[in-house]
């Protein structure tokens, strides 16, 4: 019988009706890999066939990332008390470098699943912790170097490939030569270059041996821009089922990985609900919980303190550590004269306690012994930026550039122990400062991967912080941010609710999205191009199925037109009925098509004569509508 | 005793109270110029003082730039039945090179005018149209290259400065350099060099004589960048209540023009309102209306019809005519193989046009015809951008370049009768293709005003094309562009609600901000600085006050936290009240300010001791918050 109370039960393990609610149009499809055991969930979205009076064709599936996991597969039972199938379990286990644990091995790891008064809200199915054998190293990018390329490795170069050999003949991989600033990105990703990538350190895939769960995902200049999404309980406002619905609902609109942000109590259990239940790479910033164990004293936090919570965050799944290792003491008098000093939490914490022990922070000096810790789970690092600025006038400034060159040097020492490693970025930023990160995290951090979130590119539009980020996440995505961090309506105001989350996500692929077309990431304009073809051909339905929020567009379109014949109507309400500008080139391709040539034919050649026929024929047509 | 219905008068005379609402913490000031008939209205946002706590100071008012007209001066009653002010009629009649008719000249004019069943929702203060005198021209253009610096100059010398003169001792005139890709922003906007700008053709002032109520305002790349919208009833939908409603909203969120894209019938009247109340240029595409005039029958379109069309519009008071008139009977094949062939309206109308007589369009066979009629009213050309692309597929391509050549072309012939221009651009266009875009029509256009519409940096998000497109167009305006078309959330689905253009247009002020910002316009930061300094010290509502949407910034911040003493508070619902990442730095400036030294002092000298004896001193303040 379960400990866990009836009412807890049910508000647990329940999802919303809009968090499970199948994508319209879609359905979810696997690519299968070299072994039966790698099969790569995507979705893809059906289109329907181009009218008679457009030349009568039929339009094939396009094949969409997929982020959702097992949610959205009706053939999977979602039981969230047991949380989702373990995918990499047999990957993990045959690697045979491994073992598993008694129990945890932290001090609070133990304390929390010893302590009977949290047997009401404890996820009850935790299995035993795993750890890398004595001198042995868990980490992709271990494998990698020794040239192994493992099933992770392979699962993320068939996701990236979003099986685009599908659609050769179709057209619709027709697109612009891109700027890439000088990145990598092949025509097609095979394991081996994602190995290679890995190797090197230009990408990571952040997959805790804890975290069997997950289905992999890589970050790197040379993939497809990533969104990560942060979400997190705090005293008052949520409990766990919210956290976890939240999480289920970030990963619907394409979530790459979730930031669990949790400050308030219960987060360790809290964080395991998540992890049991997250088919996506799970981040946090230990030293928040650091500090909630030390009641909010940043002058108290010791390394002991800080490693056993490393350690109890690892041993239950946390997939990459925000580590503010940059935060030097040297630099903490450089934030003196800012306008916004310090804004990054972590970053004002670390300042907090080298100015109260006039010492280097001790995530600087034990910086070996963290990646000792990190290699034996496979943990990542995601070095944070916490002298990042908080206005444009703080942008780009010493301490801001100190801290980054410092990152680069600790990028160094987790790389001679194999441990994967991406740098955060600002903050608030002009446009025309931006593209200076990017050439410096690439120069000084020797290419690690870049996550930042937005830049915003003005101080100005509290409520629209979303939009003032994206315009600056797209260009810095552009120019090689591997990931970018959303930003949501609620920054600088309060706490995002669900649909903040989805505008904030939606806002973010758009961005991220922009940037791969910029880039020239092959294949990037095919969902372009269908909606472009869709759009021509007047078939709504796909326009909506095929946009990034389908249910917003409906319901957009709805509202002016909630008839179902205006979803096949050959009109809009921006022109109306009486004359639609797509019209004409349509009319152009009907004549050329019955007259058997060419639409370019059908304007050049005899253009006079034909034209005048055109017209009748076209006038007629017109009518017609 | 009036035609006008009880009813119809009461529905139009009455603007909601939204729309009316005074912008908290704000007040109209009138900057005086050198006659007492130039006064340009300005808001001021009013700071409250820095807490003792941050070092007890004063904190400046700051001058903003407002679209809003009397609508927002207390001491203007508004009274739509007679229409705003006629601030420029003085200036107007002192040149003494036009003149009054008797009537409308145009024969559709006169048709409404006596016409006994629009009595009931006809204008009723109806002036008579002023015209040039023979031989005469009234174009700023003309003037300008006289040497005459006209009242509407120096307006727009002392709107762009923003009284930033006194702020010179507050320190928040700092900002970054900016990159402005060879723009020349001049420290200071004085009355000779807008004459300078409009005399080349740089810049525009869009005045026709026939709406002294406008607030002139200048469109040109060495000036702020601006911001368009659209509104527009059609059959169904919009009243003329609603229009006015719409227009009047517009320019209270920061509307800088506004295009009157109307397609139903009463276009002639609702037009007469908008422009009698607007204090704002308004634009028009007056092939619409002459389409209308032939009921959709694009190819029963004439000269003489449109060119009635446009005295009629002209005589009304429409400051600018968008006119396609660079789509050449030999650009229209270009056009039959493109994923989405001719997207714009107009630009379709005279493909379809040409297509049918197998003749150069008449908008470019008789181009200096219409510079007759543009300069004896002063319209100023948007060049219309008939065949830019309507997906990213189809951007850049040889079809829209051709116009732009040709746009080009047309400049030359309209500069030669002393005739204003500016350029319209496209369009859907991935990030890398934007600045080409830019760079070519500085090139072929001579540095005439480039206008864009965004342009969207990808198709597939529909519902949320404002931010797909503020995403280009803040690079474009960056990179050169003058004036930004907007884009609402409803783009590609349906008609936009007041919501919608609420929301259309704050996205569209960040991208022209961010876009000073980047080519570092003089004081383009002083509001981000204002804005990250009240934010620093925990000022609530001076950050609400200054953004460019207060209300939904209080609304959004008060989801979380809606007591007022959260406005107060040293704290926000992002950290809570036990550790807030910007408290490091205050306690910093604080023991600095107690010990009479500087912050950096504070850390740097003797930091080992003091940094002990400031973090006892913070530990203490941090338990009073």
């Amino acid at each position: 019988m379960s400990a866990i109370p009836e009412e807890f039960v049910q508000k647990t393990t329940e999802l919303s009706g809009e968090v499970t609610r199948p994508f319209p149009g879609s359905r979810k499809i696997y690519a299968q890999g070299s072994r039966p055991d790698i099969r790569v969930g995507m979705r893809e979205i059906e289109q329907a066939e181009t009218a008679a009076s457009f030349g009568a064709e039929g339009n094939p599936p396009i094949t969409v990332y997929d982020t959702s996991g097992p949610y959205t597969d009706p053939d999977i039972t979602i039981n969230l008390l047991e949380g989702l199938p373990a995918l990499r379990a047999g990957w993990i286990e045959e690697r045979s470098d491994s073992e598993c644990l008694e129990g945890p091995s932290s001090e609070f790891g133990r304390l929390r699943s010893s302590d009977p008064e949290l047997a009401k809200l404890r996820f009850e199915h935790i299995s035993k912790p795993r750890r890398a054998k004595a001198g042995a190293n868990v980490s992709q990018m271990h494998y990698a170097r020794k040239g192994i390329i493992t099933p992770e490795m392979e699962y993320v170069a068939i996701r990236e490939n979003l099986r685009l050999e599908r659609l050769k003949d179709s057209g619709l991989l027709r697109q612009h030569k891109g700027q890439s600033f000088g990145a990598s990105v092949p025509e097609r990703v095979t394991p081996e270059f994602v190995r290679d990538e890995i190797a090197r350190g230009r990408a990571i895939i952040p997959a805790n041996i804890n975290h069997p769960e997950l289905e992999p995902m890589i970050i790197g200049r040379n993939f497809l821009v990533k969104v990560n999404t942060n979400i997190g309980n705090s005293a008052v406002t949520s409990s766990i089922a919210e956290e976890v619905e939240k999480m289920v609902w970030s990963t619907r609109w394409g979530g790459d990985t979730v930031m669990d942000l949790s400050t308030g109590k219960n987060i360790h259990e809290t964080r395991e609900w998540i992890l049991r239940n997250s088919p996506v790479p799970v981040g946090t910033v230990p030293i928040y919980q650091a500090l909630e164990k030390v009641d909010g004293k940043a002058e108290d936090l010791t390394w002991e303190l800080f490693r056993d919570t490393l350690i109890e965050q690892a041993e239950q799944g946390v997939d990459y550590f925000t580590i503010h290792a940059g935060v030097r003491l040297k630099y903490v008098p450089l934030t003196a004269d800012r306008v916004t000093g310090i804004v990054s939490r972590g970053g004002s914490i670390m300042a907090k306690w080298c100015l109260a022990h006039h010492e280097e922070s001790f995530l600087y000096t034990r910086f070996s012994e963290i990646c000792e810790i990190m290699k034996a789970y496979d943990v990542s690092f995601s070095l944070g930026d916490g002298l990042r600025p908080g206005s444009l006038a703080d942008a780009n400034d010493a301490a801001q550039f100190g801290e980054l060159e410092t990152l680069g040097e600790l990028t160094k020492i987790a790389w001679e122990h194999d441990v994967q490693v991406m740098i955060e970025g600002p903050g608030h930023v002009p446009m025309h400062l931006i593209k200076e990160n990017m050439d410096k995290e690439l120069r000084d951090c020797y290419e690690a991967p870049f996550y930042t979130l937005g830049p915003l590119t003005t101080d100005i539009a509290p409520a629209y912080d979303h939009i003032t980020s994206a315009i600056g996440a797209a260009q810095i995505g552009w120019y090689g941010t591997a990931m970018l961090c959303y930003v949501t309506p609620k920054e600088h105001l309060g706490l995002p609710n669900k649909e903040d989350v989805r505008v904030g996500i939606i806002t973010y692929k758009i961005a991220a999205h922009a940037a791969d077309l910029a880039k020239g990431h092959p294949g990037a304009q095919v969902r372009d191009n269908a909606m472009s073809k869709a759009r021509f051909e007047f078939r709504w339905e796909d326009q909506f199925n095929l946009a990034l929020d389908p249910e917003r567009a409906r319901e957009y379109h709805d509202e002016t037109l909630p008839k179902d014949s205006a979803k096949v109507a050959h009109f809009c309400s921006m022109c109306g009925p009486h004359f639609c500008s797509m019209k004409i080139t349509q009319d152009v391709r009907e004549y050329a098509r019955e007259h058997g040539m060419s639409a370019d034919d059908a304007l050049k050649q005899g253009m006079q004569e034909k034209s005048v026929e055109f017209v009748k024929g076209g006038a007629e047509i017109y009518k017609k509508a």
